[in-house]
């Protein structure tokens, strides 16, 4: 985690925060010195993608800029990645910002969805196959590789 | 609009460029020199802005990081402005690429809104009333410059 003055109200016992810290395992899809990005384990849809800047914000309002400009590059990458992998266009891109709007999580994330915006409310939030986030996370991080 | 080379499907004649080249009015939030933030004729809840980048993108794969990045800096102005003036904390962002997403208008724009997620589906695409966003443009516009 970044060594800067974080919000007061950032809890370093998240769950984001110990899967950046490797505390807990994600499926990895990049990673670079300001980001991370990682299978949702429930995703609203195949391939639905989480991009963390690894400093210290809990949302919008607490994210320095540059680290803003860092899951915004990683972004371009990991949409680009979907669109090869999963053959379609039409990717989301949400981000919660509080409790009050659904945010459950307080680490900034960004969600990078393969999916239409009226199919969101729709999508049960079950956990997924983790076979199938593996191979999926492989497939995706293979093609920003490439 | 930028000089640089734009996306070949850009179109110069979607309404967000006239907006920007002042052709078409709108209830203005915010200005810089790469950004443009004004209250979306369409809210799906009260207070629901829109935040453009002034250079011809269609959406995230060709908008440029810089441009991303003062995407960014001025959500994080509108956000709080959404917040002062509202008095609430909840504000989702939301982005989406490609038609196959939901994107109806071919220029780059996110979506500051004060609700939660899972309020999205149920609001109806209604015009709003024009006085109404002018009275809350200027409120939000006030709180940005205070």
């Amino acid at each position: 985690m970044s060594e800067q003055a974080q919000s007061p109200s950032y809890d370093n016992d998240n769950i984001i925060a110990k899967i950046i810290r490797g505390e807990i395992p994600c499926h990895k899809v990049y990673e670079d010195d300001k980001t991370l990005a990682f299978m949702d384990i429930m995703p609203q849809a195949t391939g639905h993608v989480l991009i963390v800047p690894k400093t210290a914000a809990v949302e919008l309002s607490d994210l320095p800029i540059e680290d803003a400009a860092a899951v915004m590059t990683t972004a371009k990458k990991v949409m680009q990645a979907q669109r090869e992998v999963f053959n379609r266009t039409g990717i989301v891109q949400l981000q919660l910002n509080s409790a009050e709007a659904g945010q459950s999580i307080f680490h900034y994330h960004m969600h990078l969805i393969p999916t239409n915006v009226h199919e969101l409310g729709k999508h049960a939030s079950t956990s997924a196959d983790h076979g199938a986030l593996s191979d999926i996370a492989a497939k995706l991080s293979a093609a920003i590789q490439a």
